[in-house]
């Protein structure tokens, strides 16, 4: 289902395609037909979009729910989907990067075990896209372990979110507690400037200040700054760990690309 | 003093020429030399800009510190700010809006009495924009009442923001109590999927959805969404005050413009 921006059946047609020449007769995926619909920004309005996650959510019979698109549209279903969870949304996979950040970060928070950062369905539409999608498949379908990414060890804590999403969870009740979590972050077409506000904000927030660690993902198709900024993004996330005291940790293999790698939040269940 | 980005001598000298001219002998204009300074996005680096801030804030010979422009760096000198203020930091009169926000608010946090949204220096350079900055002049110096936003009462609480500023204000130490305040918000070259994912994250905060009142403040040069949002600016006010339950209050005579009028945090001291 698509929680923010629509896509479209033939897309959808590619990638259940794809899913039955990788996995014959081992995957099979179902395509809310709310993913189509059209509501101004949206794939379709509030109350479709919070039905068709539950729909899928609450369905016994099904082993994920994989988010088709990012875009924006994510936060504004969170408290009804959250108010509506059967038992059976408990014990399954969510799969989503980008904007989907908010719905993965309220389940997480709501004790869904599965949460995970990664590929998307509409992830087919960049060059080389069916590489993202065939990894999100194999960690779908069988937990392939080189699908994740490299510093996830079964063990740490982790999460992974794009920046602007992060620090649009701040002060909201459906932030999670992110303690003693590595957090990977990455971003993309956003300037230098709003880069570092959101993390001059993210890296000020109580709660965060009890992550593990910060990692940088790619922060990419950033605009010219005017005037240039004067630091990279590695340079920026630096200076924020180091004046909140959060540990940085290195990079992180996430981004708004076909290399983007599976997080899961938590640990890997 | 500048918080943010710089400005230039010539604009300086134009500021000081009209208050020489509005109020002779009544008002004396200091620009502070770190105003000019360049550090990357900056007007000189961290320590210069909040060293430049409690010179003045802390200066008892002074009536006002005004916020030459907006831009963006204030939110990162609050911690310093706030660890070094002096007792006559309190008695005096602070003025800016945009970028700004993050500075007052922290201070009317702290207990300021005069933090106020209003023209900076820098409005100067709008067409027209001497009516601005003659605004700004005629509050600092003789609280001339009809340079108020027109709700203001004196006994109201209220308080101004850009919509963007006050959402990367949530979750932060610095986020101000905003109970029982008529909130007035305004924005610029956002987009409107930009302006509800920010409008969302702050009614959902438990501490904002204790204030009086959201007032719509202008929402101005807004890039094309893609596709159309399907709402306008104030549907969108509308739509998430009641989803929260805060009360949508109608207008506020604010904006990134030569309009923009004057908005005590908390009423007028």
């Amino acid at each position: 289902m698509a929680p923010g921006s629509r896509i479209d059946a033939a897309l959808a047609g590619r990638v259940t395609q794809l899913a039955r020449d990788l996995y014959p007769e081992r995957a099979e995926l179902r395509f809310h037909p709310q993913c189509f619909l059209s509501s101004g920004h949206f794939a379709g309005d509030d109350a479709a979009r919070a039905t068709a996650f539950l729909d899928f959510a609450n369905d016994p019979s099904l082993d994920a729910v994989w988010i088709a698109r990012g875009g924006y549209g994510a936060a504004r279903i969170v408290p009804q989907v959250l108010e509506n969870l059967a038992p059976a949304a408990m014990g399954k996979t969510y799969l989503g990067y980008s904007d989907a950040g908010s719905l993965l970060a309220a389940l997480y928070g709501r004790g869904a075990p599965a949460a995970t950062h990664g590929p998307m369905p509409a992830d087919m539409l960049r060059p080389g896209g069916e590489t993202a999608v065939a990894r999100g498949l194999a960690f779908l379908v069988e937990r392939e372990a080189d699908t994740l990414e490299p510093s996830v060890t079964g063990t740490t804590l982790t999460a992974a979110f794009n920046l602007t999403i992060l620090s649009h969870l701040l002060g909201t009740p459906w932030q999670p507690d992110l303690a003693r979590h590595v957090i990977m972050i990455e971003d993309v077409s956003e300037h230098l400037y709003r880069v570092d506000r959101a993390l001059c904000q993210i890296t000020s927030n109580p709660g965060i200040r009890k992550a593990a660690g910060l990692r940088i993902g790619r922060i990419s198709d950033i605009p010219p700054n005017d005037p240039p900024f004067g630091q990279t993004p590695e340079q920026i996330f630096r200076h924020w760990c180091a004046v909140s005291g959060i540990p940085f940790l290195g990079s992180a293999d996430i981004g708004h690309d076909i290399d983007n790698k599976i997080v899961p939040f938590g640990v890997m269940s």
